[in-house]
């Protein structure tokens, strides 16, 4: 080895510390230099628990760290709050360096690049969308300024902008709170990555808890009153007041330093990447909502931001930087959701995904219960399988239910993982007894029924 | 085809009333006639309902019964309650039958035959053990007439016998019932499906909801009043005071018909059939809990009783007798228990069943929780996996929890059909929100320690 190496960490969050955690695991601070720079306030939080921590679950934001900057100092992690990364020059193999409180600049000096710069919320390019009481739902900082509000200023209508999860779970923490809750979405249903039939149970459900949902309603600008604070969302045509405002309009891959660099990214927009995390970039790794990733079923890239693939994808990047030997396959799209009482899953391919990807398709939705249905507390679910015409491969499934229906969109995964048919699934060992399942498991119903269909289909159209 | 032909159930519980409706939705009255024979009062009901019938969490026995008798005639199937079958005549394909209420003998024709003859409860030969207030729990009658006791003559002290599924959940019922309850099994632990590591989880947790837990105590017998009814069990060299006794010794298969008649059983006494559910003898076909299955992880024969699986090979002999092609591909030992907060899960093979099918194992425990930590009401468990060395298949796992913990087995049920390594497992995209689950899975979690215990048993042992 040639002397002591330094490994630079551009994020500190997920994907950052896991890499820096693993690297500095198998390198010793004599091997490796482990330095993190993080231009926010915090490190190593769960950006997923920022909902319930607004609506009140959730006291402390404290309770969402991890670990503090000082125990990854103990571990020998050189981590820099409050200190961002302004440019990357792969020449120089150094990185230009920024104290966000209005230090000065530097140039840090890198052996191996870890670029973990997340994701970048959309927002929308209207008038009065930067004016108080509009608030982004990315950072911690965020929901410890939304939560600030709530307790101090007593909004009573709140208006959510964009019906995927974190709207969804946005409008639940408000709910929760007791206030107002309006929903907009520009598109026809709720959750555009379930197909529509099943997207229309998630829309019933959100409407159910009390919340105003308005879908086909994309939002057209803000109104704003004579002390600059956001007044209303207009929004379909219609004006709807608000005291303050939520946008949840999803993200894309935080790639700018990246890109400026000359850094491959794809047409996702997300950094490329081998299954070792490393970009097209000689000692330049990449991870977690930055990256694109392969989707396992259509074999394209996609653009995934979510906290469970930056953790496993740091700890590959860090485990391979750190001498080992790990890859990170790809993706299979597997999302779980909670809404108050409703519970909503999905992996793999919706039916749009599937035709995209060349896919021909038949879909199946079957009702169950998710207990025996003689046992109180039973309660309905609702299973789609997405399923290829003549070979019956799993492609896809998604779940609507109440409690313990979510989960096992697990087990569904795993099968299309392991490229299952469905008449290979109806002989599945489930875990069976009346508290948990009823005799015939939904997974179960929903591929018996699917490979009927297939077996139809090859019938009606040889 | 050579006219109408006529199919014989022996048994109208899952298995033969599963094939019964196979058989009759493939192939019209015209063509089929199917005639059901079933000794006890009911047919088609849940049995593993029992428990929780008795417990009282359901009113009514009728509620476990899925279709009355009346609506499988309307189906176009003749169901004979109290109608016994007592002779199998391979030679004169015929089966004597006898009315259990005092009727006559006759002999029924057959082209088809069907056996779904069940499980036989053990009973210790023990003096005593036929005493009054000594009961099984095999079928429904046995439920109603332990309610019946239950609500009548209100016992206050109650000895379970056996500390399997059945067991455990018939401590359930009394407990919620409010009763004295103690639980004898001459194992050293509970649940002997687990490794003796994790069944003393479960030993903790059976005395957490307050019934007194013997283990290593056998019964040596049943102490009798002068009247004859049971008044203490002799177990352990201590006598128990019992006003009520519930055996819960597992079962054997039900073949006695079916040896007598020359049918071939296998070493574990279950009949033998191939993977369309035909037995070695022409035109005879077998289902349910008499039958020996394949385990798909060691390959060796196995006898499991259980409702699924009846309910899967009733249905796959009934769609091959209709016409069609349907194939029970073999058994991976997954089952799921609750027992008060308590949840307890396992699939594929313990420690134990590996070594004795020629696996050198390693394991792995990990504590985990079901939601992020973060979150109210998250509750810990534990999951255990067993590995083959050198290979790191995935061969079995074990679960004991709280609330949300066991059906998680399913995954790692699926996981090990597929014959994933753990090692592959650790790249698994599961369904990750925080009311789900930590940002690490369980699951991902013990498949990365067992991927990491693969490696260095591997460098200790070259």
């Amino acid at each position: 080895m040639a002397g002591r190496e330094r490994l630079l960490v551009i994020g500190g969050d997920a994907a950052g510390m896991s890499a820096a955690s693993q690297a500095r695991r198998r390198r010793g601070p004599d091997d490796l230099d482990v330095t993190v720079l993080e231009r926010g306030h915090f490190a190593s939080y769960s950006a997923c628990g920022i909902p319930y921590y607004v609506g009140g679950m959730i006291d402390d934001a404290d309770d969402l760290i991890a670990r503090t900057p000082q125990e990854f100092r103990e571990r020998g992690i050189d981590l820099r709050l409050c200190t961002e990364a302004t440019e990357i020059d792969l020449d120089g193999a150094r990185v230009r360096v920024r104290e966000v409180d209005g230090g000065g600049e530097t140039w840090e000096p890198y052996d191996q690049l870890m670029i973990a710069t997340g994701a970048v919320p959309a927002r929308p390019d209207l008038p009065g969308a930067d004016a108080e009481g509009v608030h982004g739902v990315q950072v911690l900082d965020d929901g410890i300024a939304i939560r600030r509000v709530l307790d101090r200023e007593k909004p009573r209508r709140v208006v959510v902008v964009g019906g995927g999860y974190i709207g969804l779970e946005m409008a639940e923490a408000m709910v929760t709170r007791g206030l107002d809750v309006t929903l907009v979405d520009a598109a026809e249903q709720p959750m555009s990555t379930l197909d529509p039939d099943m997207g229309a149970l998630v829309a019933d459900a959100i409407r159910d808890i009390g919340v105003d949902l308005r879908l086909g309603a994309g939002v057209e600008g803000f109104d704003t009153g004579s002390d600059g604070r956001v007044t209303a969302v207009r929004a379909g045509g219609r004006t709807i007041p608000a005291d303050l405002v939520v946008l949840g309009l999803g993200v894309r891959p935080g790639t700018d330093l990246a890109r400026a660099a000359g850094i491959e990214t794809g047409p996702t927009g997300g950094i490329v990447t081998d299954r070792r995390m490393r970009t097209r970039t000689e000692r330049v790794w990449a991870a977690g909502d930055c990256v694109e990733n392969r989707h396992l079923v259509s074999g394209l890239p996609v653009a995934i931001a979510l906290g469970t693939h930056a953790n496993k994808q740091g700890r590959v990047a860090g485990v391979n930087i750190g001498g080992g030997y790990a890859t990170f396959p790809g993706v299979a799209g597997t999302a779980v959701s909670k809404i108050c009482h409703a519970e909503v899953a999905r992996t793999g391919l919706n039916e749009r995904e599937a035709a995209a990807a060349g896919f021909d398709t038949l879909g199946v939705v079957v009702e169950s219960t998710t207990r025996a249905g003689y046992l109180p507390d039973t309660t309905a679910m609702k299973t789609k399988l997405v399923v290829e015409r003549r070979s019956g491969r799993l492609l896809g499934a998604q779940i609507v239910g109440e409690a313990n229906a979510a989960k096992r969109i697990d087990g569904l995964a795993i099968a299309l993982w392991n490229r299952m048919t469905v008449e290979e699934m109806t002989g599945l060992d489930l875990g069976y007894a009346p508290p948990f399942s009823p005799v015939w498991d939904p997974v179960l119903i929903a591929a018996r029924k699917a490979a009927e269909l297939v077996e139809e289909d090859m019938r009606r159209s040889p």
